[in-house]
């Protein structure tokens, strides 16, 4: 349930409002979006009253209830408006949105040493990268795969931080591991095998740090969206939705499905930022900058792109990882199509994007 | 197995080869490419001996086998050069390949009365689209809903071409229907329900139209390429495959899964040129346009969307179909994309487009 | 909308109560069962007042619409009672239905010569079946596979037919085989990849021959029942429906993946006969006997099980074939399962098999 | 890699070889089995010469390479004999194995009071169960769901296992809530959800407790033995997989698809006891005795039933479970098929259980 405010509403009054509502043993949130200012209602609902709320001051416009499972997450609790998360690197602000231009993320699946990981992040960075991804801790198949190298990785990334000026992304397991992670990333990265790991959503969902919430392999766009509304039902707004492919009955030429049409069904649903991830949406290197190409035709707000200095020696990954000349090409070819679509950095959009009216 | 013959091979010499070929009781096909010409042998290859047919001539550049299971539908079987296939509209020749620009084709499901398909005709005509869809012959999951109108839904599609001169497309679903079919399309459907209805194929296949070939909604990309192969082996080399959307897990939001890497998959197998349907693909209005977009971003060479002058009236798909004013307004978005890769009708090229190298 | 008249109806009001039906320009069907006469009503059944028929006459018990989207498949329509589909074989009346003993099926895939038709005809009588399958005209994904025999195997399986006493179940691919393997088969097969060839289900619909319905690989039991229905709307109730494994995920270990709990499903949805195909459901003899014994224990009315001579040299579905010694021993094993759930021929029930009440 | 001894062997000259083996840097496993004494070789074996392995002593038998990429877990590493896991509970020991009889466990999704959990434990333990089930912690969906009562929900499962006798089992989400549950439960649970939190498999693979592993909701069969892997990997051999329906594309009538032939396949692959779930894997009460027979009949070594006194009313998963009057029902109709299989508890076998020979 949302209260919408009108736009004349004196903050006097909105807080009045909330302390009201507080002491009816329910928790307002306020939501200051660009034209007006939401309070929303989530909990045990379903005994409030919505005509009386309303009857609580004449600058109430609406009270709307919301008839999704998921609350915070669903576009009806913004209103209609676009969630903006905003990633502090040490370039700068990074946002993340709808109405902001595409954010190219790229590095390697794990991270293997000090010169990888630091020319990595130079390369891609050279390329228009704002923030460098590495693995410290991996979620392999396999016990006795390669795990990543940990704390020793995690080290790296804020070397690699602290030289480039780029945000970092990368990988929580568990909850031990978190602290340590969320000193280094700007965001930290819930992985697919982990997106019903309800224990560690409450986990990211209790920092203050941005979350890249990927798409689980079987998830619905449901179950996905629940998730989400896990970690911002602990208090944690900034969630950042990554679709990397679902499993089908098709596995031979690639090792998922990449669900490209999650981005119009997400924008119907939720106000949350979409990525994508065409690397492990497909597996193999040669069709990563066909279907980036078509994610941000399709309206994707985020692009991460598996980037390794010598994919054929990977640790892990390799087959699906672009070498930092292919991903500088790339990233022309992706300019065109985000300029066409008016989302490319710097440059002034050409169309102004929108779907059916 | 192939015969690549050298470019400056005489004609009388290839003519010899392929003479030579038949009386070992094989059947040659040969094939004209761009800049090379090619002899197909296809059939019981097994126990031929390559080396003995390279000694065949000295204008024979090399013999390659080939090991996919899918011979004339493969990469290798055309050398790697695409397929053009030419339709013949009352308006000119449509072609239909990867160094052309993308054919628009748009219609409702299936043609209700003389004056929505003449007015859809004339709609989606002035919109951009080279060739009508609607359907005569309906494949309906219930036996109660309509079926479509048959014989006189193909006079009036018949009349539609005639008086608009857009090509015409339209879905055979048996052997009965085939001649009366072929007489009035110019492209025949083969839909996903057919895909491997194997003797539909062999009878398409031996006829002289171009046949459109829809993916099942189980098909691997495998199963797909191989119901093409059925087609080709009757001696019909024009087929379109056409991705229309798999079945998933989740049928929630979407009715379908929209495969768009299929694009970059299938340009490493075949020659054949690719379709993207969004409107089954995905089965819903709004998210068509962002899926059509995506597509010509992927490198579709066509695209295949329901219009229908009324969709809350269509007898058939309505909620997956466009308003003509809807589709007039996807136009220009799909011209924006298809101009930045460089295949959008008249206007010239911006990117040479082209995968990682 | 079904009508239930009270178990003291006369014939004569029946008969007027239809007569009158008719005159409403609706088609009514009589179902006779154990215990009711029932008056299935089908087709434009939306004006139709039940409290209108209701007051028809006296002997009318209740008038009860059918919400499902199949109507003649559906329970009920015959008021819950199962159907009884009796297959006329030179050996007798073989019955499938709920209440009665367990159908057994066995044969090769294709027919390939007469000795070896007529010898597994033999084998697989002496073990128990009561029809013999064998595929005269099979469906290939690849059209360099062997195709079958055609004709002259349907010859072969009129003479095992003969000289055994067997039944014949044998595949229908086209309108064209229909008259030619009518003659021969007891029971016509429409194959998973023609499930949704509705022209075929018409016509098959058409004759008076039983009908094995096999469910697609990506067939919902939804688009499995109205795929039946096109068969009953054309005037044949003799269908039987047969699970054989529908496509998933993980294809490493099993072909398919056999979905048993489509049996009481199917239970709750459909007076049909239900056949399982463990077979084709694994597609590797060795999970086949383990499959074959949970099917049962499942409930199945029949099994249908490929046995071939020498499934090393078989021209198709060899490694999912028994040898007839295997198929022997799993006879035996079924029966000690077919005996406890009271549904192995000959001997007496020891469980009276029931559900949860 | 394994060293088979031969069975005269000493037990000092097998002491030796693993000793010696130590030497060499490698960790070497003792597995007693009935009629052999295997040493299993796990980690970096790749550079392990098998001929000077055999050269190590005369008692020696073979020295066999593991192929598959889940070593302990493979049917190899044991030489083909089952595992058997041993539960201690108050009443007694409890063995899942292949060669043991059926073990029946049952009760509620979750535990919401000592009234309804001491009930249901005494109820099914009545009807023959030897564990309880229950859930303290809960994996649910939504945030907004009932999550289990956690810490004092294990105080009454410790209590309902005093005063039955009944051994507990019990699901662990994470690290944290570990030591607790290892405390009351005889069996720790690793969710559907969990199946690929590899942090929390290690850490399960550190305690002594058996675990069931439940199997994924899109994980093939080798994820599912890889994630066993990852808990034997860390010491822990006691581990039971739990195959509780898979996600496919039809899910109106049942919740998942429970996929039986994964007994038959695992039986090849793995020598770890397999229990069913029909509860989760059907999703419906109606459908549950029907696929607990099947199961039965499949070779199933154990049966985990939902069992709770009143579904309608249950917080959680109340379409699924059944009513202890049901269980008591339905483990009547199990011994009759357990029986027949020859692996009832008490009863004598009827029937020696084999596949195909």
């Amino acid at each position: 349930m949302i209260v919408v405010m009108k736009t004349d509403a004196p903050i006097s009054e909105i807080q009045r409002i909330i302390q009201e509502l507080r002491s009816w043993n329910i928790t307002p949130e306020k939501i200051v979006g660009k034209h007006k200012v939401i309070i929303g209602l989530v909990g045990d609902t379903a005994t409030l009253n919505s005509e009386k709320i309303q009857q609580l001051s004449p600058f109430i416009e609406k009270v709307v209830n919301i008839d999704k499972p998921f609350k915070r997450a669903s576009l009806e609790f913004r209103y209609g408006e676009p969630t903006e998360v905003f990633v502090s690197t040490p370039n700068g602000i990074v946002v993340f949105g709808q109405h902001h231009p595409i954010v190219s993320i790229a590095g390697p699946c794990s991270v293997e040493n000090e010169e990888m990981i630091i020319e990595t992040a130079w390369r891609v960075k050279a390329a228009g990268a704002k923030l460098l991804r590495g693995g410290a801790y991996k979620p392999r198949t396999s016990p006795y795969s390669f795990q990543g190298h940990g704390e020793s990785a995690l080290d790296l990334l804020a070397k690699a931080r602290e030289v480039t000026g780029l945000g970092i992304i990368t990988e929580v397991m568990d909850a031990e591991q978190l602290a340590q992670v969320a000193e280094v990333a700007d965001i930290i990265q819930v992985g697919a095998r982990n997106m019903q790991n309800f224990s560690l959503l409450k986990r990211v969902g209790a920092t203050n740090k941005p979350v890249l919430l990927k798409r689980g392999l079987a998830a619905t766009i449901e179950d996905w969206l629940m998730a989400a509304e896990y970690i911002m039902a602990e208090g944690n707004p900034n969630v950042i939705l990554c679709e990397r492919g679902i499993r089908t009955f098709d596995r031979k030429y690639t090792r998922n499905t990449l669900d490209l049409a999650a981005i119009p069904v997400l924008r119907t649903l939720t106000h949350l930022p979409i990525m994508i991830d065409p690397s492990h949406g497909t597996g193999w290197a040669e069709y990563v900058p066909t279907m980036a190409i078509a994610a941000i035709a399709a309206g994707a707000d985020s692009l991460m792109i598996e980037v390794h200095p010598n994919p054929a020696k990977a640790l892990s990954d390799g087959p699906q990882s672009l070498t930092p000349q292919q991903y500088d090409q790339l990233m022309q070819q992706m300019a065109t199509i985000g300029e066409a679509v008016g989302r490319w950095p710097v440059k002034s959009p050409v169309l102004a994007y929108s779907g059916v009216a």
